[in-house]
């Protein structure tokens, strides 16, 4: 199916990285079987940060691993460092996200380098990519936390974000992302960062990624959709956070996302129907987290098919 | 102050329709005057209809003599007839919104009559208005229910919608309402339909009621902001629901929508802070109900002062 817009699942990285309860590797990876059953294209699976730092993830090169076996999406993982991006090669991973934040602050209280330090970091990934011809076509992409606001900061000026992408761009970044860590944006923001990020990327693609911390994620998705953005973050039910924003809510609800994506005309490939599975799975392992979301229990518009699923009929 | 937009608070009026506990009037003018102090500027405060139809208004009479003593907000009701608008004009109220479903599955169970039966109650309100002289300057607005589908219908067809918005100008509508009573919108048909409907109200304002039953208010309000609209319901915690869509969460958050429009530089006039008596209040008088809503849990962005709080401090 010829896909409109790529929905990035990214319970298991974002969504895992708070909660208390350690899901272990066989729920971890049934998850994400429920996910490339559903028709989610793009998944980050992982996050290859130090064990000692957040435990959950102790188990990443296993999860990797397991998850390039299972056919369909694009299993993608999280690095803050070289020595992530080298596990996730030695693992097989084909697309690495690369993070630092853009706020000075936040990157230090985050992976404890300064953002000089952090591209640096980068730059090494870059390099050890071409070090082995397997590693060649290996999507690198630049993600920057805190694009629009930051709770240690707060206003982060645009044209700080926009340099940062021309830095990433500059070192070999095939892909942006531009996250709102905290949930602080709106619309038009949105719209004129992504708007002058699109431009600077040419052809490359620039992903947005969104938090739902003060009930402005989709309209947010609103503002990127109009500026040109065609890839964005989601999780299931919701789950996710920042260690530096304690109480918020989490990410933008996948099923709402796709909803909203689809009823805009937007092909994504995703059966809302199958995604049921993915969130039961989650739900069964974290009894204690909070699940949003509304899609899932309203069901669809009366008379509504979604333009994946006319296709599909085809 | 100045303000950009209105925002007009309707926890009093959809917000009451369908819970369980009745309400006494003293909770309810006392929840009205929150509303007042935390500076709204527009307030539907009950609902004209018979009390064996919605026990919940029996005392509409009494709510809204009482409302009307309480400076600040313009206080205005829903009415479904003329005997309803009646009862209002007698009261001294000064803005009547008249409601009627564009789909006429949805009128007949709302209301029992047709759409032309609807409509001809309306006729019938703007010659009781034109009465007495004291009623000349009666603001009547006229609400289209089901503008954006139908849980009965389905697609509700745009055309139509706006030929019900001719037809309530050509009898002497001031204003106009369209109501995504269901919750199936998504912000292009948003923005489509209002871009027309300002086109044909010219000079009188058209308002927009989004339900957040499938996730998407805030992103409608951003499809609506776009096409030039500048009033909008919500009510405290999301309050409400439609008795023909059963499950279904209620009208937007009124504290979220005020957030999303001071992101977006456009004066309110009301203070958050303020706000939180009139969610205390309702809390207390309806302890079965769910109620939603994030900015007033996470707070504001670190360094941000709404516009409204700017002009307040100089």
């Amino acid at each position: 199916m010829q896909r409109d817009v790529i929905v990035r699942e990214v319970g298991l990285r974002d969504g895992l990285q708070l909660v208390k309860t350690f899901v272990p590797a066989e729920t971890k990876l049934a998850w994400a079987r429920a996910v490339a059953a559903a028709g989610i294209p793009e998944v980050e699976v992982t996050s290859f940060v130090p064990a000692k730092v957040i435990a959950q993830f102790a188990d990443a090169t296993e999860i990797a691993k397991g998850a390039l076996k299972i056919p369909g999406p694009l299993w993608c993982v999280l690095v803050p460092n070289r020595k992530g991006a080298e596990f996730a090669l030695d693992a097989g991973i084909r697309k690495i996200n690369f993070v630092l934040s853009v706020s000075e602050g936040h990157n230090q209280s985050n992976v404890r380098k300064t953002t000089d330090q952090s591209f640096d970091e980068f730059r090494q990934i870059v390099e050890l990519k071409s070090s082995k011809p397997e590693w060649k076509d290996v999507v690198l992409q630049g993600c920057l936390a805190t694009s629009l606001g930051c709770t240690i900061e707060g206003h982060v000026p645009p044209d700080r974000v926009l340099s940062f992408v021309d830095r990433y761009l500059s070192l070999g970044a095939d892909e942006i992302t531009l996250a709102d860590t905290v949930g602080y944006a709106s619309p038009s923001e949105v719209g004129n960062l992504f708007h002058h990020a699109i431009r600077l990327a040419g052809k490359k693609p620039v992903y947005a990624h969104f938090h739902d911390t003060r009930g402005l994620g989709l309209a947010n998705v609103v503002g990127a959709l109009e500026a040109g953005v065609r890839g964005f973050d989601a999780s299931t039910g919701g789950l996710g956070g920042c260690p530096f924003a304690p109480g918020a809510s989490g990410n933008i609800v996948m099923e709402d996302l796709v909803f909203l994506l689809e009823k805009e005309g937007l092909k994504t490939g995703v059966d809302l129907e199958r995604y049921r599975a993915v969130r039961g799975i989650a739900e069964k392992a974290l009894p204690e987290e909070k699940f949003y979301g509304t899609i899932r229990e309203a069901g669809l518009p009366k008379g509504f098919t979604p333009p994946s699923r006319q296709e599909a009929a085809e």
